[in-house]
């Protein structure tokens, strides 16, 4: 079982070198959206695509066992989406994305977001290629979050703490929530926003700026 | 052995990570410089604190097993930096960085540039804090060194490969040499400078500049 595990985490990370390889080749800056189902993943997306178009080229991958609703979501924005089916599984892998690659064709240059199946736990051991793995939990998912899904809070490399608007109706400890965050990964950045009434998303957009200027360099 | 190997380990990452924190908490840009011994790592800091003293709040932690001959040469641009001398040791550590950082004090949002001891191996191994590493390798070399020492190229996220104004003369395959890397790890940038005739510097220059954005951004 052990290795019957290992063999397809192997693979996998071969498909996700190849990816990430033609990002870089590219100029492509791919970020991995993960989080919990109804974390507010797509509307974050949704206001992400509509305040960045006009500066930035931008695409989408939509992750979900069933529905292409996400994608068309992203569609209404004008931007190109793509979604993908995983059926039974729990996560995108590799070999999808480097498919829907084919089919996508992103712009050199351009931002590439894909938003993951919701779960906390598969998505975490599965490279895509990405440049990072962006995390989204809202504040409506208590704080223990990080400490109660190690994994994936260990692979992103920034937390958006989505759904701020909600906090005086909730008890959620925002500093514990960030000290959890940074005891299973000290060097994960933690952002405060709320996708619905905006507060906050300045951050994200110059973070995915500075990031898309660093994909730009190098080969 | 090993447990040994293991407890100076964890006990290092202990003090990496509250060198992290502290860095995150004061906006503060850590890159950590590996290479061989004479690589051009010395020469290289130097042109680049000059190009962006103006513009950047910087600091310079040197480390050496003996002098303080590289730590004069920084400050000689009226830059502040501070000496540590590793004796018998190999690499710097955390803790030596924890205790420079009480002296150094630098500024809260400035770039801080950590010049590790000459040594493809053990710097590799001993988290500083850093945001990243950078791995300076010379032409002068031979294209091997990424697949020689692959601990050291895939805890990097750079490789400047430096004094390209040499390759007329050298039988060194840069494309090899990229390949190599990207081997080792799929996601290394390789960006082709010369320290002393300035070629290729400006792509250093905006990397360090996006990567400090980065660090102004989120807790």
């Amino acid at each position: 079982m052990v290795q019957i595990e290992e063999d397809i985490l192997g693979r996998n990370n071969e498909y996700a070198a190849a990816n990430r390889r033609w990002f870089g080749e590219h100029g492509i800056l791919a970020l991995n959206l993960v989080s919990s189902p109804g974390s507010g993943k797509t509307t974050l997306l949704t206001r992400t695509v509509d305040a960045l178009k006009a500066e930035l080229a931008l695409s989408v991958i939509e992750g979900d066992q069933q529905t292409a609703n996400d994608a068309e979501r992203i569609r209404e924005t004008g931007v190109r989406a793509l979604q993908i089916n995983t059926g039974k599984g729990c996560h995108l892998d590799g070999h999808m994305i480097g498919h829907a690659l084919e089919t996508l064709r992103p712009d050199d240059g351009s931002v590439l977001f894909i938003e993951n199946v919701g779960n906390l736990v598969c998505p975490a051991a599965f490279d895509l290629g990405e440049a990072h793995k962006v995390a989204i939990l809202s504040v409506t998912e208590g704080e223990d979050k990080p400490i109660k899904y190690p994994d994936m809070f260990h692979a992103a490399d920034l937390v958006l703490l989505n759904k701020i608007d909600l906090l005086p109706y909730l008890q959620f400890d925002v500093d514990r929530c960030i000290e959890y965050a940074r005891r299973v990964n000290p060097g994960i950045k933690v952002l405060q926003v709320s996708a619905t009434s905006g507060a906050g998303m300045d951050g994200w957009y110059r973070w995915i700026r500075a990031t898309q200027q660093l994909a730009l360099i190098g080969q």
